[in-house]
Order: C-alpha cells, then structure tokens, then sequence
C-alpha cells in the first residue's frame, strides 16, 4: 500500500472549500469580460529559454520537466506574463494590438513552503499590450477596485506607484545607478520586514550613510493629503531627475482617469514605497492590500511591462496588467472568516429504500434535473430513512423527496423540506412543482 | 532575442478559440452540478510513487519534474483518476461517501505529437465514489448523454460493455487467462487498427488459431436488435463463465436504470468490442464516439474502478466515472464545423480621438460597465475615425459609441449600431438606455 499524501508546499481543496473557490473564480471571470478582455491559455511547459530569458544567472527557482530519453528543455511556467509575451510575439497576424486578454492558470515556483506560500498556485492575470496611454494603466487600476468589491471585499486599498520615480533616487538620495536594482528589492521587502531590517542590510550591503538612509526614509514615508497633494509633492522632491518627472506626470494622468472611471479615492493611494519584485516592469506598478490583514502582502499586483515582450520580438510593445493571486487571497478570506463553505451544489436528494422503487427514483430524479433543478439519487449503502436522513442533513440538502411503501402504493412522494423540517405527500406527477416552491424556483 | 515558440505536442488557444471554448467548459460544468457531482482540485504535480503506484514497469511515459537541489521525486499527473482515489484515501473524515465530485483540469503524457494527440491536455472527470451499484453506472452514462446533448453535438454513440464479460473471454475463445491483459489491450486498438491489423499480431504474439480468431471476431461483432437483446444474446454464449454472466446481469441493470433516467435508446449501445485501454477498469466501461467522425476516436469515456482506491488504502472503495478529452472534444468540433469563433466578449467600443474627450470617454464605459454591459475604450494608436472603426469592425463589435468634436459641444454621444450600420446622437445621459435598446437587453 503506498501512504496516500502531497509533497512539499502543495495543496488539495476538496469540495467545502472548492466549491466557494469556484464562485471566486467565476466572479473575478465575469468582471474581466465586463471590461472587455477575452480569454488566452497557454501549456504550463513552456520550452526552459522562453521563461529564462536565456539569462544564465536566472535567480528564482523553476521546475524542470522531462521525459524519459527526449532532449528538449521545457519548465514549468512561474507566471503568466512571460507566456503572454512570448503569444504576442509568436502570433502577429491573429493578434491585434490593443489587445485585452485574460488567463486563469497555475504556475509552479520553488518557494520555500510556508502559511499561505505554495509551490503550485492559481494566478488570474488582466493584461493590456500594446497600449502606451495611461489610460490603460487607469483601467486596470478600475478593475483591481472592481474585482475587489464583487468578490464582497471592502476593507482594501490599491497602492500605485511608478518605478520611474523610483529611479530618480540615485539622483535624489545619492547613490550609485548601478545599485538601482538592489535598492528597489530591499523597498519591496519593507513592509514584511520593517524599516529597521532594510535598513540594515543597505548599511551593510550597499554602504548607506545615514544621512542617505534618512532621505530614503523620508522619501518612501511621504504622502500628500490626496493622490493630487502626493504627486505634487513629488514633483518638489524630485525635479532634479527628469525620469522622476515623466513618472509624476504619469501618475497625474492615471489620477483623472482613475477618477473618471469612478474609483473612490479612499480605495487607492499613491504609495512611494512601492517597488515590486518583478524585474520586468518599467513604469506604473500596483498592489493590493487587505488593510485588517496586511501581514499576508498583496493579493493583487502588477504594473506596466515595456519591454518584456521585446525579449521574443523585434518590435517593442508596451503592455501594462495585473494579476489575482487567487490562492493567498483565498487563504485571506478564510483568515477573515469571509468564506462560507458549502458542501454540495445539489438542491434536491432523491432517497432510495428498495429495488422496486428504484427505477420510479431515477424518473424523478431525471424529471428534477430536466427542470434545470440539480438532483442527486441516494447511492450509498444506508438502507434506512434515518441513515439517508442523516446523510441529506450532513451534505445540507435543502430538500429531500423520498418514496416509502405507502407512497409506493399510491403513485405519491413524500417531498420534505430540510429547512423548516415539513413534508408534504404529493403525486409523482406533481413533484417538480413542489420542489421549485420550497425553493422560490 | 529569443525566438517566441512552443515544445513539441504542446498548443495554445488563442482567444477566438479561448472564448468558445470556454463556453464548452461552462456547459460541461453546469450539466455536471445538474447531477449533483461538487468540484474538487488538486495540483499537477504529485508524488512519483502516487501516480505509478510503485510499478517499476509503470509503461505510460510521465513527465518527471524537479527542483535544483531538491530530493523529491515529483512527476506531472496523467489523469484525474488516480489523485482522486488518493485524495478519497488521504481525507476519510473530511470526504463523506457515496461522494460525487468533479475535477477540470490539465494532464500531460509524452505521447507522440500527432494531429489531434497532445502533451497537455485538459480533463473533464466526473466520478461516483462509494457506490457498487449499477444505477451510478447508469447515472455516468445518463450524464455522458446528457452533456453531449447540451454540447449541440447529436451525432454522437455512447458504446457500453463490462470488463467482467470480457473476463469470460479465456474460456469462450479458449486462451490462457494470463493472456487476458494483452488481449483487451489489442481489443482497444481495433477501432483505430482495424480486426486485420489486431488479428495478425493476435496470430504472431499470441499464437491464436484461426478457428480462435474466427470465435473472438464473432464475439466482438454480436450485436443484437437492442440493448436487451444483445445481452440476451451475451447470456446465451457465456454460460459457462460465471465472471462474463455477473457481468451481463450488472449491464441488464444499466439498461433498465438508462431507460429510467430518460436516455433515448437510440443513442447508447452495448458493444462487445469496448475494452478501453487503462489498466484499473474493473467492470462496466464506456466511450463516446462521433458518428461523423469516427477515426478521432472517443471524446468521452470511462468506466467502473473498483479496486483503484485500494492502492492507497486498506479500506476498498468501489468507484465509477468518466472524463471528457475536452481538447480532442474541441479538435473534433471544429472539423465538424460546429465551432462558431469569436473574437470579443465585449459588445460596446467606445471610441477615444483627442485628449479633451478622454475623461468624458472613461466616463461613458464606467457607466456601460455599471449596467452590466461589456465595455471597451478604444486604447490603440489610430487616431482617426476611420481607424478605429475598421478595429471595432474586424473585432466584431455590435455596437460603438463616439464623440467627435460636435458631440463633445453638444455633450451628446453618436451611438452606432454596427450591424444596421445606423448611428443615433443621443445625450451623454442617455447612452446606457440606447445601447441597451439596440442589444435587445
């Protein structure tokens, strides 16, 4: 016998918890084609060089897939945005720019197992290539709101920045260009480490002063009033880097257009201490945190992506996106207690005492299901009304119909309503109509 | 730069197939929770021992997958049956029987790309776990029917048979019981091989005579005037083994519960030359066939796999079900042309030509997405009417709002109807009520 288990950093969702995942995932479909992307899916291999890069020195852990005696080098896909652009170079003549899509898949990354990292995870992406306008980063700002509040969230906020004003620090705190990129995956640790750690690694590592450290500080703390106030006083702070400046007026354009599009201003703020982790992004970046459990990170992020599709191609394609981490945020919700499980999606449980009734049962049940009523016939091995009883109460049936001798006899069912613990003896004929008015059908 | 492509046997969808396809998965979904089966997901990566249950000649080829570094032997799934029955083995507390759950999800195996044959393929499992009884084999069939018809497919054949009558083939034809395996493995391969092809190597592998031959081909070929004549007809040539007489009274039972639950006899048959390939069937078996387009082979197929769970547990749990190639499902589709693509899920373009107009722009979509009506802004570089409609027509949008210089003025809107070729002005107010008006919403 082999011990039935997972490895490591790997889950199941059995049905309880699969059921509601589902509608989550149902919800955050229909609010992506409300906005007009359409769906795009692509292998969970793709050959080792795409997702690299080709980068020899290629940092995050990836998982190898091979058969048997064949040579080709194929992966497991760590994202959706590395496929997505290697789609829009591989197909010019079907694709046409702007182009929306969206993709639900799983991706498989070798993290460390810990509460609420997997290895294999669920992400839900919105991209839109081939769109330069800040008016579309605005639109997935819109959506991250959008999508939040139908999946019946209400304590979130959006934190956007640009990574262009990130890269007038050098310039503003004073330190080498080169250690640009060290400097923003120490920001982007901040708020699971704190101050104090990324503080030190920087003395340490990077050899801040400080002097250095207090202007970084007071840089990544500062906030205005509002967006407008915020970006204004960017723009104090920062006139001395003409990057800086194209990300501050960036970020004015997406305020309008934010705005425009209806977004509350509470639900969003201009964060200077955004960084995000991702190598790819070049302009506006985002975020989203659960403001009575921050300590999980964000659950939906992105940004704008320039030049990844140049990677695949000799044109230079600008796109910008986001993506739901479907998984953490379900962990969240459970945290929150904002998950209601459910243990079956059936409303109706056909009860089955004996053969001779058997083949009436599957008649009422086949009559429930035409009538678009989702049913299921008692299959198991109980062969008492308590024990099937009892089986209907576990799985929550709202309603049970079943067919003693009696009701045998005169062609009727006994058609029970669980909730409010009635039953009611009716013709077979007349069952559907009973059924469809215990439950408001 | 690298250059944009795919492994071998593997695909993408783009989305004019996403979005159709999509639509199939909805259908299959709805139909199954119409019968009551609840979802249930597992990861794609599992335990090698998990997947080969231990059998060091375990022939299928599987794609191993690992880490840098780490130990774990981890491998790519190749169905949904086998992580069902550890996961029914892994949760006795959490997971009640008789339990009836279905799973979509991706599978890989390195088979031999081939048209029609992929490495990455989506699954559509739906399985009764707990019940030996017939009337959950005659449910599986009654929701292949069932989903087939929601599909828009009718030329379709459900073919049912029982591994336990093809048991009794040894003593009927007069073989080595020992041979059996092979023999069904060969039985599996006519449809697509031919009795020509399977005969020769029955004749050089197995030494069968001519006159065995010519009793197997016999067998194979029974068929009687309907479902209840050919097992008659069963009944009659297998009485001598008492395996092959179970199994035509466990299909007499099919036949009746199958009439019960409302499956038109014309649309499903008892064939004698079904064998299905995988090594865990245990008694009834059925595929799917297009009768339009037999060589693509089945699209939905399974059967009873009573002894399966037991490779994880110590308890034995009877279990039967089948899975949907939704990938060949979708190959065989489009070769029948029943495929209709799409290219968009939105159905209202607004068009954006100047900065001024922009905010306004954005206003207008949030409000369309407000009344639930999909909506694009126009996000692409053409700037002049004439562009931007020829994109919103090569998108297949039904309708498009615009506002040009006089629009702006006036603070109205030209709502354009794109199959009429009609174009209304109406007040910016008033946009929602006469989109809806020409959708028919």
């Amino acid at each position: 016998m082999i011990e039935p288990r997972l490895g490591a950093g790997l889950r199941d969702y059995l049905p309880a918890e699969a059921i509601v995942r589902q509608q989550m995932f149902d919800t955050i479909r229909s609010v992506f084609e409300l906005f007009g992307f359409v769906p795009l899916d692509t292998p969970g291999l793709e050959l080792e060089e795409i997702l690299t890069g080709g980068d020899l020195n290629f940092k995050m852990q990836i998982f190898r897939a091979r058969l048997r005696n064949e040579e080709e080098n194929l992966s497991l896909r760590f994202d959706l945005t590395v496929p997505l652009a290697r789609v829009i170079a591989q197909y010019p003549n079907e694709i046409k720019l702007p182009f929306k899509r969206y993709q639900v898949g799983k991706v498989w990354r070798g993290e460390k197992p810990q509460a609420g990292r997997f290895r294999e995870f669920v992400q839900f992406d919105a991209d839109i290539v081939g769109s330069a306008k800040m008016s579309s980063d605005a639109e997935i700002i819109s959506l991250m709101y959008e999508t939040m509040t139908r999946l019946g969230i209400s304590e979130f906020l959006i934190r956007v920045n640009n990574r262009k004003v990130l890269n007038g620090l050098p310039e503003y705190v004073g330190f080498d260009k080169e250690q640009t990129t060290e400097v923003l995956r120490l920001i982007d640790k901040l708020n699971r480490f704190g101050w104090e750690n990324i503080a030190g690694e920087m003395k340490d590592k990077l050899g801040f002063s400080e002097q250095q450290l207090s202007l970084l500080k007071s840089f990544l703390d500062f906030q205005g009033d509002n967006q407008t106030e915020t970006v204004k006083g960017i723009k104090k702070l920062m006139d001395k880097s003409p990057t800086a400046m194209e990300g501050a007026r960036e970020l004015e354009e997406i305020i309008e257009n934010v705005r425009a599009l209806g977004v509350p201003d509470e639900k969003w703020t201009i964060d200077l201490s955004v960084a995000r982790g991702l190598g790819y992004y070049t302009g506006p970046v985002f975020e989203t945190v659960l403001t009575n459990l921050p300590t999980i990170g964000s659950v939906f992020s992105g940004g704008r992506f320039d030049d990844l599709i140049a990677r695949f191609s000799t044109t230079s394609i600008p796109a910008t996106g986001a993506s739901v981490g479907v998984d953490r945020l379900f962990v969240a919700l459970q945290k929150l207690g904002l998950v209601q499980t459910k243990r079956t999606v059936a409303q109706v449980l056909v009860l089955n005492f004996d053969k001779e009734s058997e083949l009436v049962c599957q008649t009422i049940v086949s009559q429930l299901r035409r009538a678009a009523i989702p049913t299921n016939l008692y299959l198991g091995k109980e062969e008492t009304i308590k024990g099937q009883l009892a089986f209907a109460i576990r799985e929550e049936y709202p309603v049970v119909v079943l067919i003693g001798s009696t009701e045998r006899e005169r062609k009727s069912a006994a058609v029970r309503d669980m909730r409010s613990r009635t039953q009611t003896e009716v013709a077979q004929t007349e069952i559907v109509i009973k059924v469809k008015e215990i439950l408001n059908l």
